[in-house]
């Protein structure tokens, strides 16, 4: 675990990006350093894995397959930008982490949340996040949202609403079995609120007086 | 475990592919069945991971994020390939499976045999091949061969001596760990003691009079 690394995770459109963004100012006007990042971000080889997993063609992946690619790409972006970037002092604000396969792959396709963290902690050793914002949304607001700004789908995007409401249950159970790391807030809220609330949870973590 | 599954393993340069060759020739003389394969063969998707795997460009490639890459194919090319030809009641002569990463990673790279085993347990399930062939040899010899028959280097062959000297180590290790499924060769043999070793033992596992 390292306290100053912190991921964001929800469904699709969920907002986590905007938020991220807001977060870096705020915190680099507390002066400290900050790096946002998403996997496979700033990674060749990672990169390389990602476009594997998320080429729309690649139809006949099997979701273990899916899973050991997306822990491949997890720990080469661990390694080349998460890392350094803790050592050299800065906050990281990473935009999903382990707990995204948790709730894709280990409960939305039925490989097990169990099972699925075994594998992630041969891919990440120790450093879970030390703090983990979940941003819980209607999945059917989520899309709409990513189809409004004409987004481009990926092979994920692309599943049926049955799977992204699956992957909300996930994240809700998973959650619930990590209540002292995982922060719900709610995603429906307006997006001022929304970044309020965020804020003032990644701020009392930080034990910095927000006003 | 499926007892029609056999897979080849040891360095390189040991001469696993023209003894699989040779052996698909024999078994289908008594009238088998035979799919001959190698990972990632005939899957697109486990192909494109290959490449990233072996690109000699990608030096900064962390040794877990390798292990995970391994897998990855290995499910993908057993999914596609493996299982559909097994089902159709084929004998499958493979090169290379599950014990070349419990020697690359596991033991020349320091991962660990056990923890690599338990990785690709989840890759593969429980389908371990009902006989393994390890074709033992010095690795001096092994790369010599290599050079002379002048074939592509990839990122694994660059390794130094030293590396594929702790392969050979490793494979020795796991023959002993497995002394059922594994069955060591003398791969110093010339070709033909050499295929001759090999398809006794096969011919033997299969109860069939090779005379």
């Amino acid at each position: 675990m390292n306290q100053n690394f912190i991921s964001f995770e929800g469904g699709e459109g969920s907002g986590k990006t905007t938020i991220i963004k807001q977060l870096k100012i705020d915190l680099e006007k507390q002066g400290f350093k900050v790096l946002q990042t998403r996997e496979p971000g700033g990674s060749e080889i990672a990169e390389g894995i990602r476009q594997i997993i998320l080429n729309i063609a690649n139809v006949k992946m099997d979701p273990r397959t899916e899973a050991l690619l997306y822990a491949a790409s997890r720990r080469q972006h661990l390694v080349e930008v998460i890392l350094p970037a803790l050592q050299n002092g800065n906050i990281v604000l990473c935009d999903r982490f382990v707990d995204s396969s948790l709730a894709y792959q280990g409960y939305a396709r039925g490989l097990g949340i169990n099972q699925i963290y075994e594998l992630n902690r041969f891919a990440i050793e120790d450093l879970l996040p030390g703090l983990t914002i979940y941003l819980d949304l209607d999945p059917e607001i989520g899309l709409r949202r990513i189809k409004d700004n004409n987004r481009a789908c990926n092979r994920l995007d692309l599943e049926s609403l049955e799977f992204h409401k699956k992957v909300r249950e996930g994240y809700i159970l998973i959650a619930k079995q990590y209540p002292t790391r995982i922060k719900v807030v709610n995603g429906s809220l307006s997006k001022e609120k929304l970044y309020e609330g965020v804020k003032k949870i990644v701020l009392d973590y930080f034990n910095i007086n927000g006003d």
